[in-house]
């Protein structure tokens, strides 16, 4: 199949990569050079443009935030470049509000629109084993299952409206945050007490948490690792600020991610801009001057 | 070997249980008479008096909370019947505060003293496969080891002074509650975008949150089930206060854990005594006026 | 002087009317016409285009919301009809980035720019009595001073950047809601213990609180009198907003500004879209069950 | 007519010395012994126990804390030494809970008992300005009326359970915590605009703010003057926390509270033990990283 493939961070050149993989003739753009490289070598045609790279059947974006999003399908009118029927697959974290405008804008245009937000760190989507949700008009997310087959382990469909699944990303991500203050809390807890938070965390995560998410930001937070950071703190803000947009544009007070705001706030206000958002664990214990 | 056990309710009931079973003398005493029933037919001497069950070279207690350790320890002067020399292994969940004064108190008239707090609800105490954190003196702590290793299937020493462990406990319980929390509040906002808690949770506790602790609060919620209670709301908010004044003691600000009272005193605003504390969905979701 | 004013809400109104009582010329204008005939009748002209009124040596403006103000005078390039060395006033309660991008804005096409939100309610403005918060370049301040007396009966200078009076004034708004917010919780407290919030207020806004914040809004709690709203709960979710929006860009942590965002989104989860931001004393009420 | 006051610290002092002064003849009596020597030379009685100094009619009391009352009134079994129709008039800031056990236990006893907090610093007490919140039986509190009026300008009846008054008085310095954070967080956002909090405050308490509660602890921010402390932190956790405690018993979530309880904790982790409960606004800068 013809697909184009928009944004090429490290997300992106991974997803692009397993479709090349899966004999698909791929067109991929991005705002900077580089990145397209690999995938040119690997068989990808590369767009100078974003109008070129959206010639397809399918159309994947991947791009960072809702300006970018914005800026590359809106402004340009790159919408308006696209033909009818063909069907755009948004894997970005974006807005529930920016979701909704964008399932607009392609259906007043005849184009299919599938949100697909993914789960899962670049290695995974190397791995090909990302879970996606999913959500659209049911023909149209039949007709691209395939193509999200190939990008990850198992795809979550949560309904017809597109922004569902925007929604639930953004609670996942919430959830995610809020496992991390919550063993940073924890942690300064015990530490003041006398235990350390390795030792701490290996028992939680060994048994109640057992899960990805607590090891994966446990072992970073026992060990103080938040350089370089594998998801890093104005990310994170940007996420949770994204919850709390959602959940005030639907009336849904959330308290705790008003916490994790103020946090993470302080994380950057303490010069953690190029940190892991693991070091809340920081903000947690400077709190209680821990350290 | 000779054993006290003092405490028969769920937990204790299993656990002395597994004491009996594995060859131990076993000599229990409960509040009310009834429990020590079943553990008598089993073989246990049922003492009448706290007294009588502390004769042993052990004596492990599982009492409610602070008010019933410091009534049946202290205030009546039970430390004063014990032999020297005695252990006393003590697996309620009480403040760190009481734990210090109960250390101080058994070293004082020559008894040993293990703090030895338990994750895991009756059903995994009935099974042996408790998950004990032990704080206390190493020699002590020895001495009682094949005792613990027949109650539970792990052991987590965290350290000589006693109280450790009962940090390490109310930071463990503290961030079951913070788990809770976060799924109320993301389920809210999914819902309130249409998608059900319970498609939500499948997604999130299959991948990212794939833990028990997930896994079990996430079914409650999803079904709505809160009645009857595996652990009830003014349990919830016991242990959340115990966490608080833990982490005042040591000047640890918990942000999250006053979020987690506000909650659960909304919950029993709401005449949610009965119900188990995954009922903080029920406030999120009210807060959020979705039923 | 020949003086434009754009805007004329029940604030904007009140401010254009004591200019022309002082013997301004003005040409006034507002989106929709029928708040511009009062001012017709007392001799103001009235502009059918922002861009007609703008051609005084001043233009005063005291539009909604960052919206308004970014729509009327970015996106339709107000500013280039506007002649060189012409002043604009901006009174309204803007972001401090909106504040940033307009000074810049202004200064590139050489005209003056002076922020100048103002304290108080309509009858306030009406008895010429407001704050005025005045940022600005100073001798540009000074050139206006003669007409921020006209409107206010003090003005509160704080510097050269225009952003610091709207910094000023966020912080300012979220101190009330702040005041309203404790009185909320307050009043639930006493209330709970048998004490009518009533009784309660009139102590505290007799002594220490006897300032105008709390006595207005303590009237408006005692009495649960919260429609027709003075502030309307959306407004003060908007100015909330705001102050964390000018938090998180100078990286300040604002703990009560989330929890007064929460209350005021659970506030109007429950339908207040039309009451006064006093209301907050409703969900205080509701949370505890009191009602 | 005979009285005896307990408790003689910089309040007790005060309230006593005005009581001399109105011509009754007082038995004193203090932990520790200098305290009572001024009033000595006025003409007090000293009482070297507590049992001595409750001989008269009414008996006032102005102890530290929970503790120190219910350690010399019931500890002590004090109240078995008082004779039948005692009034006891308790001015101290206690917990609602505490107040209800002493009503009960004067009324078995056939004792009067009227709470009787107050809203005043040493200064205020010694110009007999004091604001007396009062609760207690009528008769009782119409027998004790001319002795409060010495005391204090204002007396503010609020019914018959002791407790309300108690629950009154905790409501109040929960409003002047939450004055005093409020101020805090807004400072430190101007300041990270530019504006110095001296000016803010200036604005903010010269207009919507000018109550005495604002203006007092605002000029202590705007000077960061936290030392000697009028009101120390510790005291101020202590009240915090009493206020949560009565909302918990009544079933009433207090969000501010606890975003309170955590910024007094972290005052208290930074060292602030000897600093006026005003250094909160430290706090708050030092998570915005501004000093």
């Amino acid at each position: 199949m013809n697909i184009g493939f928009l944004g090429l961070g490290a997300m992106g050149s991974a997803m692009a990569s397993n479709l090349l993989a899966a004999g698909h003739a791929l067109t991929v753009w991005n705002r900077s050079e580089g990145p397209a490289e690999p995938l040119a070598s690997l068989g990808a045609k590369v767009a100078s443009t974003p109008g070129r790279a959206v010639q397809g059947q399918v159309v994947h974006s991947m791009l960072a935030n809702d300006q970018a999003v914005r800026e590359v399908f809106l402004d340009r009118g790159l919408l308006d470049e696209m033909d009818r029927g063909t069907v755009h697959v948004n894997h970005a974290t974006i807005s529930v509000a920016l979701a909704r405008e964008l399932a607009q804008a392609h259906a007043q245009r005849g184009l299919g629109y599938v949100a697909a937000p993914v789960f899962g760190r670049p290695d995974v989507a190397a791995a090909a084993k990302l879970n996606i949700v999913v959500a659209g008009h049911p023909h149209v997310v039949e007709s691209v299952r395939p193509l999200l087959e190939v990008l990850g382990s198992q795809l979550w469909p949560v309904g017809e409206a597109p922004e569902r699944a925007n929604a639930v990303k953004l609670a996942g991500n919430f959830m995610l945050a809020s496992a991390i203050e919550s063993m940073a809390e924890a942690s300064a807890l015990v530490r003041a007490h006398g235990v350390s938070a390795a030792d701490f965390l290996e028992i939680m995560t060994s048994t109640l948490f057992a899960a990805p998410a607590y090891q994966g930001y446990g072992r970073l937070i026992a060990e103080e690792r938040y350089a370089p950071p594998g998801f890093a703190l104005p990310l994170g803000l940007k996420d949770v600020n994204l919850a709390l947009a959602a959940g005030e544009a639907a009336r849904v007070p959330l308290p705790f991610a008003g916490v994790l705001r103020d946090a993470l706030i302080e994380a950057l206000a303490g010069g953690g801009e190029g940190l892991d958002w693991a070091a809340l664990a920081q903000v947690a214990a400077r709190r209680a001057h821990l350290e």
